[in-house]
């Protein structure tokens, strides 16, 4: 296997550390978004979505959405189990990285990449260019603020997003958390689930990737 | 299991297929989003979130996002696999299913809800009100037309989306293709792949739901 990461981004750092969390070592090529590399020939022909991460198997599949890779991974490498054990437990898993995303990854992303003058008409990903929009600058970060109270909420209720167990939920969740320092959003102190929550998750090594 | 559907939108109907296929018969209420029942407390006190489908199992759990849905009931009946059967299939279905949500789902909702007379104020779903914004319109209709073009790609090479099986990202993709008709979007006739695949799914009866 090979896996196209960027170490400074947000969305390869999921598949990093849910790579790490099966104990795998995968070769790694660093593709460097500051300097548009992921828009080169080169890795157009890796991945024409012009998106890290992707993650291509020893019979040339490539997978390039952190579901994607995570669906594969969970059936070739079972233990530890990131997904869910019963079906409830699965359900759970997939509702939350859900959530996390929609609510959480997609408004950061939406607040961070229609304001930074950096990304000047690459307010979406990928291989076409769009213009920024203002509105959805703000828009995002309301809606990521919202997100952190809901994270909050659940959090005071269950140890981790799913239940009692850590799983690709908390993954996409701790991601979303420090990619929204990012637009100057930070934990409110009083927000002792999520608190308690993040605290407990700096103690895993896959985190610290 | 107790299912809550709209019979008129496009996501609970993804979630209505998913059951279909796997020849369940489940309890449905419909919920009239036409008169925003979504909206009101006793709906609220079943799913905060505001947003159909959602899907309540025997002991409680409630599952508000087809990814959850569809990760529950395939383990609980894996039978037919509508995820896929090996790890790379797996792979292939998330893979897929995911691009389906990002590239197409939301583009024709940005469109859609960003520019209906019905919708102002509810740019997007959930309990909380969002101004609607214009410019979405326009590019929410570009990246959909896009995401046509990467259907008929990938199906003039590929009998269904993952592979030479039906699986979940067909569902997603299907209800795509025909939500996109609500934007005055239609699949060009030269997109031979595209049209060819979705003939090949009108004969199945779950799509006529």
């Amino acid at each position: 296997m090979k896996f196209y990461d960027c170490q400074t981004a947000p969305s390869p750092r999921r598949a990093r550390i849910f790579i790490a969390e099966k104990g795998l070592n995968v070769d790694t090529i660093q593709v460097d978004l500051a300097t548009n590399e992921q828009l080169s020939p080169a890795f157009r022909a890796i991945n024409p979505r012009c998106t890290v991460p992707v993650l291509v198997l020893d019979d040339g599949t490539t997978l390039t959405e952190n579901q994607g890779i995570a669906a594969y991974l969970e059936a070739a490498f079972p233990e530890p189990p990131l997904l869910g054990r019963t079906p409830q437990e699965r359900g759970l898993v997939a509702n939350w990285n859900a959530r996390c995303e929609l609510e959480g990854l997609w408004a950061v992303a939406e607040c961070f990449r229609n304001r930074s003058k950096g990304l000047a008409n690459r307010a979406i990903t990928g291989p076409q260019d769009f213009a920024q929009i203002p509105a959805l600058a703000e828009r995002g970060r309301a809606r990521a603020e919202e997100f952190l109270l809901t994270l909050d909420t659940r959090l005071r209720e269950s140890r981790y997003l799913a239940g009692d167990f850590f799983s690709m939920a908390d993954i996409t969740a701790i991601c979303v958390v420090d990619f929204a320092g990012w637009i100057k959003l930070s934990v409110p102190e009083d927000y002792l689930g999520l608190q308690r929550w993040r605290a407990a998750l700096r103690e895993r090594p896959s985190l610290a990737l």
